[in-house]
């Protein structure tokens, strides 16, 4: 392990830069969430799901097959999944970005449980390095045969991640140690001249790769990550499109294939272009980004069109109850538009992830943060019928597949690294949550503090806590994507200043400790409709307020359901602060009506004598009442609208 | 075999009532179709489908399994399935029938081709009776240990069709042989008193156990089949919907899980009511094909919603490009509606089967009846991508997964069985193709044979050939739903006759050899609305002609695809008879527009100004032409709209 090269001084977050990285922004040096509304959401995440992992990691048998593996009980493989260790993993970095948050209450305890399963990790790893149960104990050690689908190599990219966040928020090496012998046995094992050619399924290992060479240093990894994402679309998995196995990604032209594995690869893709300054990459990644944003991404953040094969769909194939939009991809996107972000420098990769942390991911995890969505649907219909399973539109406390409920962990145990950047120039700051940055800027401290009550609230307040004296330096705030009025003052004036055409308010000035910024983000609830070609919502609107999306459920509209609801455009919206509502939401109420239904026949088809006109239909005056989508069936389980027809 | 006791005349086809068979409307002792667009279908299915049958069986690998199972070659299973069995025994049925049909060229050869894959067939069963090729080769004979997936019972049921469609055809007993000694067995292993007490997670041994009594006369199968289709629901194979195992059927309210299954299953139950009386299995069947026609039923008759576990979705959920619409599952509906329209007399099950046969079915084969669809799309869009494989919008010479082929092979080969009946009071006409149809009132001959250019024209002449003298009797003839005008003659004068509440145009009187009856169904092309509950479809149109649903293809609209179209619904559908194109089709002019779509941007959803209004767009007075849905992909590959947007 190259030990002998530390990196400059950064956060113990995700995407450490290598101090050779070429991006626009870097991550800032410390960042912390104190209050607020993602201080709520990560207390839960610290308090409840967290703690919760090893129990249910026992429970699903992951646990043990990490005992049979190392030999040290009865050798069957529980699960039915050959990445079972993966949840092992993934809560390990969730547990260990936790350890380095300040919203962790009992960290004594959660370090105990951390060096505890890391050492049945390390007893179930071979004196080769090589390290998954499913291959040890239920395929009679064959390794290797089953790359499209053994997840292997993805199983030991979630085993780096979770080595390389527990070294860095705990300087503890036990489990970096079982990673780098992995590592270095794949390096052994993979390459155009090394025994496999080829690569997993599933993307993963890559990323992991990557962030193992910026905590050692040691540039085969990197090297072996660069290999793994070139040899992706040469037919050597199949050729499949699922496997990212059909172009390569230097070549394609929109995202395609299982949504999650696209996400990871590109996150890597991204990685790769960071740390090698490979342009043609960049590109490939710039141009990818813009495809599945422009068409293929639902209003929710949320991405996977189809349920057959976790995939994406065609262009504008953007459905409603049949939505997949997976939590991890959710996830993916966010690692994905966070590394390009900081590539770029560019202030839409950030109104995404504003986006998709609101929506698509958090509606992922109950307000209890004990249940769980694996497909996040953006319908349901009135007495829907549901088999259950993994892809239920329930919540449910553990899958089968167990795979977001700890990835959704370990997102927001390290979210406060994806608000804020720095360059040369200053701090930028991305998303708006209470809380403390700190950066420096020409070898001088620099921390900046914000308060808000965003998104209830769009008034932001930032103080400059601490500053080179008498040296301008220029603090930058996102205007999201979805503001069209907002207004700003510094030390109780009015600056000029206009908003640059990528979304970047810049404020430049000799900034002096105790300034004030106050900027307020109008949020005025808002009707939005899609571009025509989406067909699934053609003739609805969605209800928005700030960065989130709302939607109707049953539970507020009973005596009648969601199924006949058409929504008046030409009343108002209002905003209601409901303080003792699904843990304190602003709702948006409107107006609308009950559709009069044809009467009931046996064939739902008719003449469609002046379909073009819409019905005169008496206004009923029903009172709709719109919840924050990421706080759906919080409740009861029932019907759920995002898009709302107008007629 | 109890042969003893032969049933009555009747016709070489499928649902061949017992003698106590209590059903409103029986088959007719004789049926064949001599003309027009069923017999060239039929034509080509017989030239060209049905002889490729041999060469595509061999080089799938079923015959080898089959070798292989007798021990007659290597021991190694050819192809993915369990069910590779029922692939040959659907085509021994389609051949059988083929063999009875007037429509087959080179008998004599298709005789000696099953006979020699019946040799087969012989020799791979076991002693005791049993055959599976899957469990005797792939699973070192470990039968019945997966009733869930294993299709042992499913491939037993298609034995038993193709053996009865064999004897009833031919009169040779050879496939009959093997069929009855698996049936025996089979009622020696299962029941609740026997070593299993289960049944197969997919339904096809029952209807089959049905048809094996009616040729029979045993009524062990009978029985047996009712004791299969009552322990559905019980949870005996995991209580899933999939499998038809969450609720009796007696109990159910909907139809749900796999749709194939569920339609095989229904089949059967009317096949039990038919033949024992059951007005609760009656009572379930009505209200199953009332809830699937009124909610989960495509305007194209298709059925299953989801490519996901091909089940039924939601009430209303019938999405366009990812509506699933199996080809089998439409066979499996015309199955399940002519069991009912002869249990019940009414007409409206007819009109399914119309719509389901120039529709959904028809779909599945190409016009060459060379190339198939396993899934039947709505909606194509422009740059669709299609990863290829069975599920594929393109159409392919064979699948993996090979069961709508021979399916479709075998429902053509048979359909004329599906157009007239017959009861005490006279003869039903339930789909109009130039044929004639032989029924016997009180013990004297009826002929009557029509002749028309049905679906192009909408005139049907009927020409009464033979008939008992001086005894009135009544000619019915089915009024489709799509028909809102009709006009009709009777030897040249006007009856007064009116339609029934439930589709039939019922004439009693004394008719006379050479009495002529002319129908005229208005066939003017028209515009169809969906139930506003059907989301995918808000602020669209279908067009229709007769009952044959419209489709625009990309091919007729060249320079913009056609995911920007629009209609107009204010301007008038024009047909026009094209004989070169197609093979000969009745197109459909429309105008419309290419909507003019929003600035390209990074997001595709925007601030709704005055949703409810439809957008002021130049009229570019775009011509539309639309074929006949059944045709579309018949010249390349490309995009497809049934439902046109109408703004």
């Amino acid at each position: 392990m190259a030990d002998s090269n530390p990196p400059p001084p950064a956060p113990a977050g995700p995407v450490r830069l290598s101090p050779e990285a070429r991006t626009a922004l870097r991550p800032v040096a410390g960042a912390d969430i104190l209050g607020g509304f993602w201080h709520d959401r990560r207390e839960v995440n610290g308090r409840v799901a967290v703690p919760q992992g090893p129990r249910l990691l026992e429970s699903a048998g992951n646990l043990d097959n990490l005992r049979a593996a190392a030999g040290a009980a009865e050798g069957t493989f529980r699960g039915d999944f050959p990445f079972m260790d993966s949840d092992v993993y993934k809560w390990l970095e969730a547990a260990a970005w936790q350890l380095g948050s300040s919203a962790t209450p009992g960290n004594e305890d959660l370090a105990a449980e951390v060096r505890r399963i890391t050492g049945l990790v390390a007893a179930a790893q071979q004196p080769d390095g090589y390290l998954n149960t499913w291959f040890q104990v239920a395929k009679g050690g064959r390794r290797y045969e089953d790359l499209r689908w053994g997840h292997e190599l993805y199983c030991a990219g979630h085993l780096i991640q979770a080595a390389v966040a527990h070294r860095r928020t705990t300087g503890e090496k036990e489990l970096l140690k079982v990673a780098v012998r992995f590592a270095d046995h794949l390096d052994t094992v993979f390459g155009r001249d090394k025994p496999i050619d080829g690569f997993d399924g599933h993307p993963e290992v890559e990323t992991a790769l990557v962030e193992l060479y910026r905590e050692t240093g040691e540039r085969r990894y990197l090297s072996l990550a660069g290999y793994f994402v070139d040899r992706h679309g040469h037919g050597l998995l199949g050729g499949e499109a699922y496997c990212q196995d059909r172009v390569p990604l230097r070549e394609q032209e929109t995202v395609e294939g299982h949504a999650v594995r696209q996400l990871y690869l590109l996150a890597a893709a991204a990685d790769l272009a960071t740390e090698t300054g490979d342009g043609e990459l960049l590109t490939a990644c710039e141009r990818l980004w813009a495809a599945m944003v422009a068409t293929k991404t639902h209003i929710t953040g949320g991405l996977g069109a189809h349920h057959d094969e976790e995939d994406f769909g065609d262009p504008y194939e953007l459905p409603n109850e049949r939505a997949y939009c997976e939590t991890c991809a959710a996830i993916g996107s966010v690692q994905f538009s966070w590394r390009m972000a900081l590539l770029t420098g560019k202030a839409r990769y950030s109104d995404l992830i504003e986006r998709t942390l609101f929506n698509g991911l958090l509606a992922g995890i109950s307000l209890d943060g004990e249940r769980w969505l694996y497909v996040n649907p953006l319908q349901v219909r009135d007495g829907h019928t549901d088999t259950g399973g993994d892809q239920s539109a329930r919540r449910t406390r553990w899958f089968r597949c167990a795979c977001c409920p700890p990835n959704v962990m370990r997102l927001l145990a390290s979210l406060e690294h994806y608000v804020a950047s720095t360059d040369s120039t200053g701090l930028q700051l991305h998303q708006y949550a209470t809380g403390r940055y700190t950066a420096e800027i020409n070898g001088a401290p620099l921390v900046v503090s914000a308060h808000t009550d965003y998104p209830w609230s769009g008034t932001i307040r930032i103080t400059v806590e601490e500053c080179p004296a008498d040296t301008p330096w220029t603090l930058s705030l996102r205007i999201p994507q979805w503001c069209t009025d907002h207004r700003l003052s510094v030390n109780g004036g009015t600056p000029a200043a206009t908003v640059s055409d990528d979304g970047w308010l810049r404020l430049e000035r000799v900034w002096a400790p105790e300034d004030r910024v106050t900027l307020d983000l109008v949020l005025t609830p808002r009707l939005v409709e899609a571009d025509p070609r989406v067909d699934a919502v053609r003739g609805c609107v969605a209800i928005e307020r700030g960065p989130l999306v709302y939607c109707l459920e049953g539970v507020d509209h009973p005596g009648g359901g969601l199924d006949d609801v058409v929504i008046d455009t030409g009343r108002p919206l209002t905003e209601v602060h409901r303080p003792g509502l699904l843990g304190g939401v602003v709702t948006v109420t409107a107006t609308g009506r009950r559709r009069t239904l044809p009467a009931a026949g046996w064939w739902p088809y008719r003449g469609a004598t002046d379909p073009g006109r819409p019905a005169s239909l008496p206004d009923t005056g029903l009172n709709l009442t719109a919840v924050p989508y990421y706080s759906w069936a919080n409740r009861q389980d029932g019907s759920m609208r995002v898009w709302l027809p107008t007629r």
